[in-house]
């Protein structure tokens, strides 16, 4: 018999978060699941590192076992320490979900679900981050499958160097999903607004809220695939070099821009 | 006499870093230049924004007048916040700098100086980074040099959409810098070490550290182009697709790829 795969599962939303767990359940059909994950909800932590205070990691149990590992950090933290530190050996893949919220579009900027993918491909292993749409009642029983689904075939294809897959699933009932559709990061965006408020000695505050603005149109895009009906899986990586512009900056901008040191 | 360009400046080394002061100084020459920094060091965030607390900001005084706002957030949650709640207007370009070491290769995901930048070209301004090379007695004179000339050129001739330059000037006296490079980011990452430690209860905790792995040898890459003495100059923007590898997927995957939901 062939040797399971060893996935190593992370989240941002904390170890004890439901949507790990029932990934966790998923990918232990097929897999060796290890779980090194935040001990507290990350949310919006973007591809922080703790570099200035020590970690800590403690065993997390749960139905009368050790489920995981829960690191006093952040979502890359969970994932660099978990594969260096505690596992001591290379997953096979990283898996990061299931997210309570969409990462598309700029979000994929502020997301700790995706920088724990993110992670694993900066350590060399193919990654996957899973997010579904927010309702109140969530069910993560669609995205589950849906990311065992490419968890599997990935351990079995692979993915190209520095790649991730980031799986975005809408909430709506798993039979009415239209399909899935392979996706690029949109250009929508919030519109911020900060409440300013007084605290009981008259000092201001401000709470971060706003709505999204939805600058996509394209059918080819994550959030215009999800408002569809469709699973959308982009394949992202880290190297943010704007490739066009750069040709245009080596054709248009040298001898141009001076300057006297 | 045409109007001088508004320039908000931030930075990650928090808002009394020396290397803020010298560029505030510099780019006051030619631009109105407000100042909004976090409160403290915040190497290493990334792009996290703060969702969960509300934020605060205080007027920072030097040299008996008022120097800027500190927000007590990370890079980000500063640009943001200095924008839609301090300013309220649009400036004409952000920079954020200069930070005392290289964000070049994989640095530039975990970079808290890169992500307020960002936050300006999700916000639709132009925005710089700068970097210098990490010494013990930096010279942040030459990189000033360079972020005004650089500020100055953008403020004129504009950057296309969502476009963030990321400036790296390397540790050399300014007579022996051999001018500057159009750069792509390179793919070199950190070997990661834990140190493993015991505190005073016996309990285990982790330090994060590590040498840098060099996968770069391209004379274009940013890396390259600092070894060999010249200023890199790297546009980037938050597009993450990886539009390669989504062209293959589309090929290939499709009907290969299968779930049941």
């Amino acid at each position: 018999m062939k040797k399971k795969p060893l996935i190593l599962l992370s989240n941002d939303d904390g170890i004890d978060a439901p949507g790990l767990y029932i990934l966790a359940k998923a990918l232990k059909r097929f897999a060796e699941v290890k779980v090194v994950a935040p001990s507290i909800q990350q949310s919006a932590v973007g591809h922080a590192i703790t570099v200035r205070t020590p970690l800590r990691a403690h065993e997390f149990r749960r139905d009368n076992e050790i489920f995981g590992y829960a690191v006093d950090g952040t979502p890359a933290d969970s994932v660099k320490l978990g594969i260096r530190s505690i596992l001591k050996l290379k997953p096979d893949l990283v898996v990061s979900g299931i997210n309570d919220g969409l990462n598309t579009a700029v979000n994929v900027i502020y997301s700790g679900t995706v920088s724990a993918a993110t992670e694993g491909t900066i350590l060399g292993i193919p990654a996957l981050a899973v997010s579904i749409e927010y309702t109140q009642h969530p069910d993560f029983g669609p995205a589950a499958k849906v990311a065992s689904a490419v968890a599997k075939f990935v351990c079995k294809h692979g993915l190209p160097k520095d790649t991730i897959l980031n799986i975005n699933v809408p909430a709506i009932p798993a039979n009415k999903i239209k399909g899935m559709k392979f996706t690029r990061q949109g250009r929508s965006r919030w519109d911020d607004k900060f409440y300013q408020r007084k605290d009981p000695k008259n000092r201001n505050y401000y709470w971060l809220a706003g709505d999204m603005r939805i600058l996509d149109h394209d059918d080819d895009v994550d959030q215009v695939a999800l408002k569809k009906g469709y699973i959308s899986i982009t394949p992202i990586h880290f190297d943010l070099t704007h490739r066009e512009f750069l040709e245009k900056m080596r054709r248009e901008w040298d001898g141009k821009l001076k300057m006297k040191l």
